[in-house]
């Protein structure tokens, strides 16, 4: 969305809150999954990610009315070990999944130092910040990665295989906000490159292929073709750490069996999410706090150097009041 | 090393073995020691990685020959939990300690699903697919990662800071060869660099600043600059990943401390190093083999698309002899 060129209208995080539960129960949730879908929603507004807050309203309400996704989940966690955990989603969002589930994760690893969690039959239409940032708000690493569906060609090919593949980790830091990263192995974002095509730029190499499979800097073009990872083969290999995290280790959809089982309603496709919590106490011992302080405030005394997360925890911190697109606005509320 | 303008040698992986524990008895390593570096420059070799075989025999003998590390070392494992193991390297190089402490990691793994080991007071001169590698054949996920001297600028700066921060992954696959990546989260080694430079090559963008901190694509001036990370912002975050992984989770050196306390011997400096094992049994259940299986097979069925690890395995498997530049056989010599 390109705030510039649309109308917005003010509205804060609270009235946005009371909208989403009211749609999400009015379209089939009950109200924990109501809430913790807006809980997502409203954290995403918060953090000025419009693109993964109210923006995603209408794909979610769409795989409720497809009957894709239930509204009504039930998520089920078991532990197999002390330290692996195993949370069926029940046909559910991931989001109460997370609520569920995380807490359960993060006791496992305080006491152990590591433990692992993956997610079954769940439905992920959010960034990942949230999981892993709630580990890093309890003193926990946390990292966190999903699989998609096939957008993006392995260093090599021509055609997509790997899903656009989020990895996001979250490093504690006490008394502040964490080090977050959050990011797509796809080297840009699908949206992105249609924006790029709108506004007549030209995209940086190594972004995409046209239809034909050659390089391209023609957002056109490469709209035509396919994406590739970030990075080259360096890139591909962590898209495909990604995907095996993602569906190998949860025994989940890998993203070319998730196209496969989707109905393209607009929402996401059914598939796994692994995620894992350390704990740097155990590890590293009492002094990691000072240890990583250190190094973070030597990286951030470089010129040009931002902190991972230090933008959208600035965001956070600000006015509660979001300027929102009229017409996605409307739409929203024509689902009450 | 570009063999065809040098001299070489034939020399069978036997030979190898014999010169290296022989060098590094010489050179003040006890056998155990000596027997653990030797596995690990022949296993290079073995794979036809010659950067990481006898050429680095010079510098492991620098490193001996300054006091810096200990030849005779005693790693001790210590179990912090039934899931965290730490070892002490004893001042000696990395591969002894992996002997001692990766089956205990293997074990941890096996029975509980997730285990992860530290080890600092290492020095590591190798490549990572050793240890992970090991993991894979006992049919665990493996994940290692270390840091090393500042060589990298984070993505936004015109300054060195992260090191060249290798990560490895290797996966599982029964019945075959486990499918492996070992990479330098620096867009380029600094010796492909110099080698641009000898050559007249140009370079791809984002490998590196000139002095002055701007982008160049001549290596001449990117070696009077800085390496870049892979992958522009992405790959920095990968590499800030391993950086605290290496050192935030080990309470070992970061790559700028490392720099202040290393004598620059040429061999490598002081150091943590953070290696993971997943049993995928317990985590994905018994159908892991089968789920992955196809995907690897989808995978490298893509035209162009070659799986991570197989041309080093298929070196592997082929003749045991090796041609050795004669300068660098002759130099090894010298030190028995």
């Amino acid at each position: 969305m390109n705030k510039e060129n649309v109308n917005t209208r003010k509205i804060n995080l609270q009235e946005i809150k009371e909208l989403v539960i009211n749609v999400f129960q009015n379209q089939g949730c009950d109200i924990p999954n109501a809430n913790a879908l807006a809980n997502t929603i409203v954290s995403a507004e918060q953090d000025g990610s419009s693109s993964h807050g109210l923006f995603r309203v209408p794909g979610y309400v769409a795989s409720l009315q497809s009957g894709k996704v239930n509204g009504k989940s039930s998520p089920k966690v078991q532990h197999q070990t002390p330290v692996i955990l195993k949370c069926n989603a029940d046909n559910g969002f991931a989001s109460y999944s997370h609520k569920i589930a995380l807490p359960m994760l993060a006791d496992a690893a305080k006491i152990n130092g590591i433990a692992a969690l993956t997610i079954t039959g769940c439905y992920h239409f959010a960034a990942l910040w949230p999981e892993t940032e709630f580990l890093a708000n309890q003193n926990l690493v946390g990292l966190a990665c999903t699989a998609f569906k096939p957008a993006v060609a392995p260093a090599g090919s021509i055609k997509p295989f790997f899903g656009t593949n989020p990895i996001s980790m979250a490093w504690p830091y006490p008394g502040g906000n964490p080090v977050v990263f959050d990011m797509a192995t796809a080297s840009m974002a699908k949206g992105e490159v249609s924006i790029a095509a709108r506004d007549g730029h030209t995209l940086p190499d190594g972004v995409g292929l046209d239809g034909d499979g050659n390089p391209s800097n023609d957002p056109k073009e490469v709209l035509k073709g396919v994406l590739l990872p970030f990075g080259g083969y360096k890139g591909s290999a962590i898209s495909l750490m990604v995907e095996l995290f993602a569906a190998g280790l949860t025994g989940d959809t890998f993203s070319f069996e998730a196209q496969e089982n989707d109905n393209n309603d607009g929402g996401p496709p059914k598939g796994g999410e692994f995620i894992m919590a350390i704990n740097p106490e155990i590890m590293a011992g009492s002094d990691w706090v000072n240890h990583c302080k250190l190094f973070f405030d030597n990286l951030s005394s470089f010129e040009g150097v931002r902190l991972p997360g230090s933008r959208r925890h600035k965001n956070r911190l600000g006015s509660d009041v979001r300027e929102v697109n009229v017409e996605l606005l409307d739409k929203i509320k024509g689902y009450l």
